[in-house]
């Protein structure tokens, strides 16, 4: 990192210990989820929130690039006391950092048992490479794009319900017998909460969880969880609840991140 | 895993040591650039290879699930002489369960620096969750699909270009200011060994290389490594090598590949 840079950005970068930049999106989720749990179990004292606009652009700025040059959220600072600050990005390993360096008994992964954590790891990385971008190409081609492209909003719909029955079969023990909780290790894990913020908006891309009865009871399993709670208010009131509080606000929050989605693409173009 | 079920599997299943299930693809690629450097350091004295085939669905029978419920490949079996065998899925989740287990002192990834490794698995996991699935869309809508739509085709090839820029501006340095030859620490990892496979095929995608001048060396560097170029005979020669000896491959290639991949989509509605 240059820290020359970094000065550029807010002054709350210099703030000690844990600094989390980031929206209220399904990403920034898995990563509350867990400060909160950690906070609640006394592993981390406090950390710093900074709220990063998309419309303004600011992922996009020098400062946050230092960070996570992909320009994407969350990024995580660690302006750690001894061993000198720490840049981490994308989601799934800020996850896997924050559980390594704070949760050092291992209350959500599996630091004692080598194959429940590569199993974790294996769970982690199918949530990071197929609920999350297939997820997100549906709410573009459903919720963002002007043009409606049916071919394009059923081929990420029925990939979602694919990947979503996979967790479906998991937990109910299609393929090993064994009914489950959770995703692995029969405990809330870094697996979980990597995967539930996601699942949670399935509604968001126009996907019902009717047919997927263990998921959707595993969704509010983690979503009546105190620390959960907390961390849908970071940094503003999540979009579930201020949907189900005005049932407007879809669209008017739909037409806003349109926007600056499709502001996006355009800027392309010019290149 | 039910091992009554992986029973009704191929024979090589009950092999000693790693078996990997694979076809010829970019996910599998990175394992097989890991496994074939393991090799000619002498950390892995062989390991079996069962090709799987997409045309016969294969990755969706009963016993494939087993391995990975997600039905995709590459997937991992490890027959360990103590430990009993263990399965791992996602080719990210591979990568980083061999280099533990077979890679013990860290040729291949930071065994003795904790920030380092941190940096591995961020690069890891921006490739895993950007470059892998934003190219495989292209491939769909470039190459796959019937109906040809110039915004999707459009979106994923800026996408793929812009994270390909991200890749290209970290090599030259544009944030640290210290030009790169390799993603991560001054080596070759598995951070490289995670994104090279994707990005040598950009031409499948419809994407040129041209505007990247320190990421197609980067592709180069790695290409010419003798355990790459074994890696890509496994288990038959790589799509590229074909396209180039035969310039009539490609539209082969791409249709053999289109019917099967049609047939998916056609099946999920009939659901």
């Amino acid at each position: 990192m240059n820290a020359d840079v970094l000065k550029t950005g807010p002054k709350e970068l210099e703030n000690p210990g844990v600094v989390l930049l980031l929206a209220q999106t399904p990403n920034a989720g898995k990563v509350t989820y867990l400060t909160e749990e950690l906070k609640a179990l006394g592993k981390l004292d406090s950390y710093t929130v900074i709220p990063i606009s998309f419309a303004k652009n600011e992922q996009k700025s020098a400062w946050f690039e230092q960070l996570n040059a992909n320009g994407r959220m969350p990024a995580l600072l660690d302006n750690r006391p001894t061993k000198g600050p720490i840049r981490v990005f994308e989601s799934v390993s800020i996850l896997l950092y924050l559980a390594k360096t704070y949760d050092t008994d291992g209350a959500f992964w599996f630091k004692d048992d080598d194959d429940l954590q590569t199993e974790l790891v294996s769970w982690c990385a199918f949530t990071h490479g197929g609920v999350g971008p297939m997820q997100g190409q549906c709410n573009f081609f459903y919720r963002y794009s002007p043009e409606k492209i049916p071919l394009a909003i059923k081929r990420y719909q029925d990939e979602t319900k694919r990947l979503y029955g996979v967790l479906e079969a998991h937990l109910a023990g299609k393929h090993d017998g064994q009914e489950k909780e959770w995703l692995v290790g029969g405990k809330y894990s870094i697996a979980d909460m990597n995967a539930q913020p996601w699942v949670r908006m399935a509604v968001w891309a126009g996907v019902e969880l009717d047919e997927f009865p263990r998921l959707s009871a595993w969704v509010d399993r983690i979503e009546q969880r105190p620390a959960t709670q907390e961390a849908l208010k970071i940094p503003e009131q999540d979009k579930l609840s201020q949907m189900k509080a005005d049932p407007e606000a879809a669209d008017r929050m739909a037409k806003a991140a349109s926007k600056w989605i499709m502001q996006g693409q355009d800027k392309k173009e010019d290149k």
